[in-house]
């Protein structure tokens, strides 16, 4: 493959600056990472929440007579539009469809609101909409509202798209950070980084000898297999911006918990393990779109796994790749293949702007 | 006031070309009127349409178990950020809210999206946030779940917001243009045109004797009182992008009946009229944000009269403007002041870009 351009090189090299400093929005905010954490912490979750109510991870769980909801909604601002293995209205189909399924909701119905740049191709808008009803289709949900504004030009990029989604929750588990338990067995549906390496490949017109395609892939029904097996899940949590590494630091920190990892054990590709090492990017850290972590007792991971198995799709397998700790809250170990442990954190600064 | 700026004036006279010859996105396709309807009819509802449902103007209504739910989503681009009498936060909020009241739902949840340009103050960010939870608390709906994400300088234009909506709905009526009778009484709930004048001044510097402020404001309430009286209401519909002409060429397409309006019984206000006169822009075209027309029985105008007056804001009452007839589908006819009849059409093009 060629070298990386001098953009990746001075993005992979830029070194934040302290958070107390920054008075502006800088790319980090969307990295998924600390920065956006950030936002959250200090912005939104203050402003928005109220008595019955807070701002949720993947979405929200709601009460409705005698039902229970998830809503979610994710703004979607990838860049290219179109990259091997999917495009923004896939994306934007799947990621809304993963966050119900990560609530443990069977997802129902989608919303679509488009913010389209004055000269975009009608045609292309056209591809875009076929897109997201074929993933719509294929997860069995149904794109029931929309709205569409147009900026100048100038004034955005093309085509960028919200989906909002709401889905039924139909079985009595707490599935959320907080019913991690010291000894639960971590588990990852697949491998990890195909997504990010196939927008960064795309983005920089790298050439890799074969194509990385991105994951992307609907997740309920991983879920709903899981659930009907009345297994016990306690989380689950699809592995997007911030990759596996940010996701575990946000369980172990709400479970009040550490996690240990085997890197062995982490599925990686050796067309990604190989892009990552030339671009010094590391797999933990980059975003998939079809991959999740299920925690639950050490005793029903043989079970998961299995039916995990049965929902692969073009990738590695699952595996178990690590147990829930009494350590110290929050803290993430990885112990590689020679041995050594070290402790992730949070993506810092941004990795990759625009993956999704 | 000052004269309109070269730039009014251009907007103003534009004329699109025709539609079969458009290949690109252009501004008109936000404007809420007949090119935004093409793609919506082109591209959007031939998309998405399944079997059990379509896309539906405010919002989509949905069954869960024993319950009906509402499902709502809106982008918000409005250009400045602040004007009088709200803001990019608020509007977002009761755009929402107000979608949800014309499908006859309670508002309950909302989630919040944000697109955030490289370069945003940290600290107007949070202004918008509390407009936005203030918003929220005076609707008594909650925004419970949200997403962040950074595009670079140049690709956006500080923030857009978007937001869906989810309520429920509590009667049995159907309130759809398709429940519309020949006969019905056509209401309007208060003075039309302020939104889009507010904006206007404030986009183009233009100095009135007193500001024009938004009406932005939820409409929640008004409904509520108008079901909790028992009353038969056929039709809702807010008259936002487009404005009242629009919104009523819509319902009688819907209804495949004609619409008679009496122009001197439409409320505008002195400053709105003037303002109009001077811009060549006609008041019926005008956005407003927090203005419905209320579509039901003619023996229960009265009743429904006197409930939107307890509910009435800082405007002018609200109004019986109309009739609507057994006459060609679609059809909406205008009486003036001297007692001439026309027939209004959609906007055509874009009267005011991003005035939500």
């Amino acid at each position: 493959m060629s070298a990386p351009t001098p953009t990746v090189a001075a993005a992979l090299s830029s070194c934040p600056v302290p958070h107390a400093h920054r008075t502006e929005i800088t790319v980090g905010h969307g990295g998924g990472g600390r920065l956006t954490q950030d936002l959250i912490d200090g912005i939104f979750r203050p402003a928005f929440s109220g008595p019955q109510t807070g701002v949720a991870h993947d979405g929200a769980t709601l009460h409705l007579g005698a039902s229970r909801l998830a809503f979610t909604t994710d703004a979607h601002v990838v860049s290219p539009l179109f990259f091997p293995g999917s495009d923004i209205g896939k994306i934007a189909v799947n990621g809304t469809v993963n966050d119900l399924a990560m609530c443990g909701a069977r997802p129902l119905w989608l919303s679509a609101a488009f913010v389209l740049e004055e000269g975009f191709p009608i045609e292309t808008l056209r591809r875009v909409a076929a897109s997201m009803q074929a993933a719509a289709a294929a997860a069995g949900v149904a794109i029931v509202t929309g709205d569409t504004k147009v900026v100048e030009r100038g004034k955005g990029d093309g085509l960028y798209v919200t989906t909002a989604g709401v889905g039924v929750i139909e079985h009595a588990l707490a599935i959320s950070p907080t019913s991690v338990r010291a000894g639960d067995a971590v588990l990852i549906s697949g491998d990890i980084g195909r997504h990010g390496m196939a927008i960064m490949a795309t983005r920089e017109s790298l050439s890799f000898e074969s194509p990385i395609e991105s994951d992307c892939a609907p997740l309920h029904a991983h879920v709903a297999a899981l659930l009907a097996a009345g297994l016990d899940v306690h989380c689950l949590r699809d592995l997007t911006r911030g990759g596996l590494a940010t996701s575990l630091v946000e369980i172990a920190e709400g479970a009040g918990l550490a996690i240990g990892i085997d890197e062995t054990a982490v599925p990686v590709t050796e067309l990604v393990r190989g892009a990552c090492e030339i671009l010094g990017l590391e797999p933990v850290y980059v975003a998939n779109e079809g991959c999740f972590v299920c925690i639950l007792p050490a005793a029903q991971a043989a079970a998961a796994l299995a039916i995990l198995q049965r929902h692969q799709g073009t990738g590695e397998p699952p595996a178990l790749i690590g147990t829930v700790k009494a350590g110290p809250a929050g803290q993430v170990t990885l112990r590689s293949v020679i041995g050594a442990e070290r402790v992730l954190d949070r993506l810092s600064g941004e990795q990759l702007p625009r993956i999704c």
